[in-house]
């Protein structure tokens, strides 16, 4: 019943806030009665005030006292969307490890943490997860003080059983647990490259990946990146037909930082790129599960037919970043993977991994995707309607359909390392462009996480950020 | 009161030993009766028979009905020790990987688990631990669910605090947390070489470095070893001005397979000839905590003064190897393994890091590793006196001053594959010495673990392999 209601309210909520992008309905127009809404509807009054609220917190309209609810927003008034990245291919690699290790280590001293690349920890489940947690050190032979040799048997299930969700067919046997998705992430290139190898990715991309491939000593080819689309598929291609490209790394879904989200014909058509030039393709999955539509999106996994992609993820952003609990199917490279974890770390941790994998079993970890999707989507409409309301008429954002991050892109005079430093007095922490590049490039932009508790404080962080973003 | 009472017996069954072992009583004598005992040496019956009962249980008397106790055993009677190795220093490089696959995965099925090279779960404090684990959950910010950013600092400041106990002066920001001892070694090696440099590591050594140095793409030195001292110093020395040695690797302290424990001059020469020719020296020093004696030994960190060696360790011989807890205290080389660690896999886990660090804060971990040391050293005179009993005369096994490990040589006529093989139809796990050298070598030798419960199974078990051994 509680289900039923919840999603007429939402039916009815979604059909409107489709009317306001249309512009059936304009900015100030007046909606509906409640009592219209519900006869019209055939729904309770608490309903359809239910729909009401709900389009209230997405920032679409408003209420006015003892008038009724108007259009307060239209998707027109968004700022404008960024281009498609034309990353620079200098040789030249100037080094921002320093840069990194400042923005991260202050996050934390930050009291408005934008930087950070996870939920905030008030969005996570964590009493379920200490009772998981107990739970696991009674299932568990020796209440897990013992290896946990093969990996975790539940987790492996749960993972190949959501395979479904997205059009893929692993099982079990197709996945190895990893102690996060960076590790995962790490065990895929020392198995697959040496050193002076080229890997492609996409640009913006996440400066742990480029710290990664540097640290292994791999070359590493930026290649434009639209924030809707992800990865210009022809670049791509070039790039497979004139470089020598060992390895491709692309994060397909809601990426961070750019948040682009693959189309299903992109997938397919890298997939077929990747086999058609035989080079592996290490897809980087851990926001899938983020999505604000009705479904998730598909994987380049679930058009992989000849076991050319390593399909990685985590339960960092959605369950417990601190637990450590990722996994990689490695395809046909299972046996080169398995060894690399091996002879790297041994084995996971056996309690966290026994706790993750029982939450999987049952409702809970659904029921808690449900809500942090609909929190994570009202907050990024939040942002994107502040960020319009406070910063320079020449500023651009993403608009991501799934995930945590928003890129903003500023006039070019504006340097945002300088922002950086001028927004940390003021205890806001954002990540500056320049961080997500070995190029010196993306000076002019930042990355900010939408994934927090949206309150006055973030409103006026973001006001903030507006004011001192203006040249 | 207790603790003065288990001294005083332990000191009278020392002072015994002592005798025996110096063949002041011999095999076959008969011992003072308890009344003498507690007369002499001013004791009440009660220890006396404690003491005489610490005799027994470590093998060196029994009682015999309506007589009294009598020496039934010497040291005399031990197999001789083997000799120091001399490995092939061969180019070809057999791939024994498939060996290890095997043997590792069956050690799980056999019923009587000599393989290993963990204590027994019987040995460790699992309820303690499991406290440990749900206090973790209450004591940490967001019950340990976020990323634990800096390493544990109860963890840090705890191994920094122990390194009192062998001449260390670790302070907390010397310490790096890491997932367990193998990906600390990981994390140094990572950080210090590159494909084709060479390694130099002890001869026989722990397949686990063999196959990581192969992983990375390294070469591998395998340098003579005395089951007493450990490395040859003068081979090492000839190695470092000779060969282009990149990096040494030794454990220092009762070592997996050979059990060697290096003396205090070795360590310091050691250092010295690092120190002399700059060469970093990694010393996974994992075992030191299980020594049979008064006191812990040194490391060769004791003697590191310029930062050179990396000291690598791990709570998985003395806690609980599922918890996935070691450290690295990467001297000179700290900014380094640091961001190896960073690039390669984010941070630890939470919870078991901060259960063990909380674990070390009061007197439990003392205490339970003074129990574990004497049960460690009875079942390695247990172990030791099977042997003598029922392996062939010209078996040779060593006798180590602490941790898991006997390392038995058989006639050169014996293949331990094949006695393998027979052994585990039986259900008995040994380990191969082919699984310890790159080289094909080492075919008549195998380790076994006495870190288990000593029982008549495990008796029957070593009679077996004695019968199965004989050519």
């Amino acid at each position: 019943m509680k289900e039923r209601k919840e999603l007429l309210y939402l039916q009815i909520a979604n059909t409107i806030e489709q009317q306001i992008k249309n512009e059936i309905l304009k900015v100030g127009d007046k909606l509906p009665s409640l009592r219209t809404i519900s006869n019209e509807k055939g729904v309770s009054l608490s309903t359809a005030s239910q729909s009401y609220f709900e389009l209230e917190s997405r920032g679409l309209i408003e209420s006015r006292p003892q008038s009724g609810y108007y259009v307060s927003y239209t998707h027109k008034r968004f700022r404008s969307m960024p281009g498609t990245s034309q990353p620079i291919i200098a040789k030249a690699e100037e080094d921002v490890e320093d840069l990194i290790a400042t923005v991260t280590n202050n996050s934390r001293k930050a009291h408005i943490m934008l930087s950070t690349g996870v939920p905030s920890s008030a969005l996570l489940p964590i009493a379920k997860l200490n009772k998981a947690i107990v739970n696991a050190t009674r299932s568990l032979p020796d209440s897990g003080i013992d290896y946990e040799r093969f990996g975790n048997q539940k987790l492996k299930k749960q993972i190949a059983l959501r395979s479904l969700l997205w059009g893929g067919s692993l099982s079990e046997e197709d996945i190895i647990p990893t102690s996060g998705c960076m590790n995962a992430l790490s065990f895929c290139m020392l198995s697959l490259t040496q050193k002076g190898d080229t890997i492609a990715v996409e640009s913006p991309v996440y400066f742990g990946i480029l710290q990664l491939a540097k640290n292994i000593g791999l070359k590493v080819l930026e290649l434009p990146t639209n924030p809707v689309n992800g990865i210009e598929v022809d670049a791509l291609k070039k790039a497979l037909e004139r470089k020598k490209v060992k390895l491709c790394l692309l994060v397909s879904n809601f990426s961070n930082p750019i948040g682009s989200c693959m189309p299903d014909e992109h997938k397919k058509a890298v997939v077929e790129l990747m086999e058609h030039h035989n080079v592996p393709l290490i897809e980087d999955d851990l926001f899938a599960e983020l999505y604000f539509g009705p479904h998730r999106p598909t994987s380049c996994k679930t058009y992989d037919e000849s076991g050319i992609v390593l399909w990685c993820g985590s339960f960092s952003k959605t369950l417990s970043p601190g637990y450590r609990v990722g996994w990689v199917a490695p395809g046909k490279f299972k046996k080169e993977v398995e060894r690399t974890k091996l002879y790297h770390s041994l084995y996971c941790n056996s309690i966290t991994h026994e706790a993750v994998g029982s939450f999987l079993e049952n409702d809970r970890y659904e029921n808690h995707l449900r809500k942090l999707r609909q929190t994570l989507y009202k907050n990024s409409l939040q942002f994107l309607r502040s960020i319009s309301e406070y910063f320079p008429d020449d500023t651009k954002v993403t608009r991501p359909k799934g995930g945590l991050h928003l890129w903003i892109e500023l006039n070019k005079k504006v340097n945002t390392v300088e922002l950086y430093n001028k927004a940390i007095q003021q205890n806001i922490g954002i990540a500056p462009g320049r961080m997500y590049s070995l190029q010196n490039q993306y000076n002019n932009c930042f990355k900010i996480n939408s994934g927090l508790i949206w309150d006055n404080k973030i409103e006026h962080a973001l006001k903030e950020l507006g004011r001192l973003a203006t040249p």
